[in-house]
């Protein structure tokens, strides 16, 4: 089968799971979830022949480290499939309903996006994971994995299809794409994928977002400030400085650039430096960031567009909470911002004026998270502002329909004075 | 000034436009309706103006017509910004509210979008709608109209600009653009501008689409179906037909395509084809239509693709419900589809399984706009399931973005242990 007819397949499933029931779907995931345990033993055996296969390529560490699918990495995408099934189902919900006239009832319903292609890196969780956040979504979804899992990643596809189709969901809802060739090809398939959400490094991302003609879905870096304003308490400043920089600093949302106020910054800096250096933080600063504290790597023009994702951090000066704005939406990448502050308008102001997904006070840009903000399962993180933004789950993966019900209203009636339009506001 | 300098203002106007309050502008609306009446001699001036030279460059009837800004547009323009004003205020709006823990306040609140790109025909009337629902939502605009209508657009822009500015607004919030070259560089302007509506002829919105790595709301074409179920009431069919095609025929919500059950069409086709005859409407209908009534055109591959705009209908038999919804997700623009049928049951399937913006049960597509759905003004129509669908008015002028708000709260105590979610959800 070549892609458009893949592609075909998935968007004619798609258009049958709208209208899926809850009951079937929660059904479908509970099948995927027994099936994924009762054929352990065929996935591991998959998943050592990628790894053989890996290290015989001399595939780094972490990557094969992410590439493992274990009993506790089954059990663990078992568990979210269990607490996905208690989620309440994202379509059908009535999200606004108006009487246009006596017997015209207009109601705006949310309803699946449609077909999702997903490109994702090298952990075959992941497969599991987003396939099920499609099932419940009730969206048809093309699969395209790393290379070094692909034997893992066809044996994982093969068990969920059997077992969900058997549960009733429509053949061709889920698919896996194998080559490069593929990813192109889908790019260009706005006729059948109504959205791409890309996984992966922020060169990948970004190759995406710039050769999709479908919209995409995601984030490519995720440079994150916190500002530590005049009227900050010092001490909280620094606990949440270093959980921001330090409490994982390889993910999107770790803080890479502190802004901080001139008033506090003899105060706050060495405070922050000595946290620092348990961790061995490098720091990068401006000039008068290097007139206070000592270890400072002198900033260049790239420093404040740089994402780390290690233990360094850029530091600089600012006179004003509006220089700190200012420097954010000129470099951040609309990710995640925190001000610490005990001033209510100044933090007012500062979630306001912030151009970006997240906007925090007195607390840590690593709280920026699907998980974190209660949304269940989290398809990614979204720095674009159409569509979703910030966190994204269930929701995310939801368009919306309006349906009008009428008893033979026509808008001849209307347009020449027969009748008037009431629009008035009903109850679902 | 260059395409990338007036979007850099226009940006760096929407980012303040996010913290202004509701009542100034409303304010600077009133300014800009008073503006707009008070300089009516040096706008009808400028429209005389394009309306004498377009006259010698034999532009067309209708598009002199549309280009025409009279005492009676004005009026009109007027009305509708004062009518604007009345609305809610979309900004500022929670639509989600989150204790995440005690003290940890998350909230999803509806912000502008930022900075819009409309790209519109010959009507100034259009750039006045325009200007006025993006000042109302928040969001800086750059508009380019059609060449023809440059006088009049300089002059509006000026007096727009002038007022609003002096009202409150910043400079910079409301930019012409005058050549072509300008929108083709403005698609290419991601960094600046957050969304791009096009409005014009379908191979217009089109090249739009397929050529701009912005996101574009919008439709190109409008094929709606009317589908007569074997259950419709004949007479409703009948009347709700005659609406759908012959109220206003030039318009993307006109019915170009009816599905007719072959359980009815013997009943239903003459009585139809009586009613058509006196709009002298044109019938292109496979041969199973044919044999039923005289004077149709033979239907061929190209029929069921076709948006008339005109008094010309494409009529085909199908022998069930899901034959219709199954064509209609072949050859739909996606726009909007309705059934007629006394059978709730194959109400319900239409609505779910139609993958338009907007499905309906017993009345007229020509219902699908802004205003009838009671959104107020209305940018446009969206056929993508990506953002806004359908018709939409200021909410799809909206995003969102996430406000947290804590005390110190850092993620390291929820990774160790120390302290844990709550996720309980809060009263706005």
């Amino acid at each position: 089968m070549n892609i458009i007819e893949t592609a075909q397949k998935a968007k004619t499933a798609s258009l049958q799971m709208a209208a899926i029931s809850s009951d079937i779907k929660n059904q479908a995931l509970q099948a995927m979830a027994k099936a994924l345990t009762n054929n352990a033993a065929a996935i591991f055996e998959a998943n050592h022949a990628d790894i053989a296969r890996s290290q015989s390529e001399n595939l780094d560490a972490p990557m094969l480290k992410r590439l493992k699918f274990d009993e506790s990495k089954l059990q663990s995408v078992v568990d979210g499939i269990a607490s996905l099934e208690l989620l309440a189902d994202p379509v059908g919900h009535v999200q606004q309903a108006t009487l246009l006239d006596d017997g015209l009832e207009l109601r705006r319903v949310s309803c699946p996006i449609g077909v999702i292609g997903m490109i994702f890196e090298s952990r075959p969780d992941a497969l599991v994971q987003i396939s099920s956040l499609c099932l419940k979504s009730g969206n048809a979804v093309l699969l395209k994995g790393g290379r070094e899992a692909i034997e893992t990643n066809r044996v994982l596809t093969k068990v969920i299809a059997e077992a969900t189709i058997a549960a009733g969901m429509p053949e061709g809802w889920i698919q896996l794409l194998e080559t490069r060739e593929d990813v192109n090809a889908m790019l260009k398939l706005d006729q059948y994928i109504d959205l791409i959400i890309p996984r992966g490094s922020n060169a990948f991302v970004q190759y995406i977002m710039q050769n999709s003609s479908i919209a995409v879905l995601g984030h490519a870096d995720g440079i994150c400030h916190l500002y530590i304003d005049s009227a900050a308490d010092i001490d909280m400043a620094v606990k949440v400085a270093v959980d921001a920089k330090c409490q994982y600093v390889s993910v999107c949302n770790a803080t890479e650039t502190m802004l901080v106020h001139s008033n506090v910054a003899k105060v706050f800096l060495p405070k922050l430096k000595a946290e620092l250096d348990k961790h061995n933080v490098e720091i990068f600063g401006c000039e008068r960031v290097a007139a206070i504290i000592p270890d400072v790597t002198p900033a260049t023009d790239t420093t404040w567009k740089t994402e780390y994702l290690d233990y360094k951090v850029s530091i600089k000066l600012v006179d004003s909470i509006d220089e700190a704005i200012a420097h954010i939406n000129k470099y951040s990448s609309r990710h995640t911002e925190s001000i610490i502050t005990a001033d209510a308008n100044a933090a007012q102001r500062f979630m306001d004026l912030c151009d970006s997904g997240s906007v925090m006070w007195n607390c840590s840009t690593r709280f920026a998270d699907g998980f974190r903000y209660g949304l269940g399962a989290e398809v990614g993180i979204s720095t674009s502002k159409i569509h979703a933004r910030g966190p994204v789950g269930l929701d995310g993966l939801q368009s919306y329909k309006w349906r009008l019900k009428g008893n033979g209203h026509i808008v001849a009636d209307y347009a020449n004075g027969t009748k008037t339009f009431k629009h008035k506001p009903l109850n679902n």
